[in-house]
């Protein structure tokens, strides 16, 4: 799946606070949180580097997304992944058009897919308020 | 997006645990979960019936799949859609087919395809052990 990707400095809990800073400031809020490598340990006990899974989603975005296409609901809300990786963490957001395929809701994926490629830049640049 | 897809009758409440119990059969447990409606009246103050996405992962498939690769935790949970319509409640399960489009992925995706088909035959037939 195609993604919005960066790897930036620091912990995976700080490269968290700023991409929900950065979410925020492009209306999307947190719906959903799994920690991954948790997950796994509970359930298979298998150990891995730190990998968690955020469920962003721009309320207005998704409501005109269902309106037009009720089948959106079953790409929502839009996976943005957290991972330790050398040399800091990597953050990556999936793109929205790739899970939006749905012809009539090509303009909206794209107009996700501008704000969601601007949160990771804002990520990468430290521009985000909390950075 | 594809989906395994029925109407059955009966309330959503219904349909969600014969769902769940189906799922829990078939090795997969929900990490997720998002009462779209009450999010929409929250947040945009606008009223639609009652629509639910919740996250299902089968830790030992989603496991085999971030190691063959890692990226694949964009396209995890696997999001099963519960909606009231008219004559009962709809069930929509996201083919992983169209999730993860590696192909690398294929064999898996496949497998994990033939499984939630088969929840979303036991649900369609009542057959959930606690239906």
């Amino acid at each position: 799946m195609k993604a919005f990707e960066t790897v930036v400095d620091g912990s995976m809990e700080d490269a968290e606070t700023s991409v929900r800073a950065a979410l925020a400031d492009a209306g999307f809020g947190i719906l959903t949180e799994i920690d991954v490598a948790t997950t796994f340990r509970a359930k298979l006990g298998v150990e891995r580097a730190p990998l968690k899974i955020l469920g962003a989603c721009n309320p207005g975005f998704a409501y005109r997304a269902i309106l037009i296409d009720p089948s959106a609901s079953l790409a929502l809300p839009c996976n943005v992944v957290l991972e330790s990786v050398e040399g800091g963490t990597r953050v990556s957001i999936a793109d929205p058009r790739d899970l939006m395929t749905d012809v009539d809701l090509a303009e909206l994926a794209d107009e996700a897919a501008a704000k969601l490629e601007a949160v990771v830049a804002s990520v990468d640049a430290g521009a985000s308020p909390s950075a």
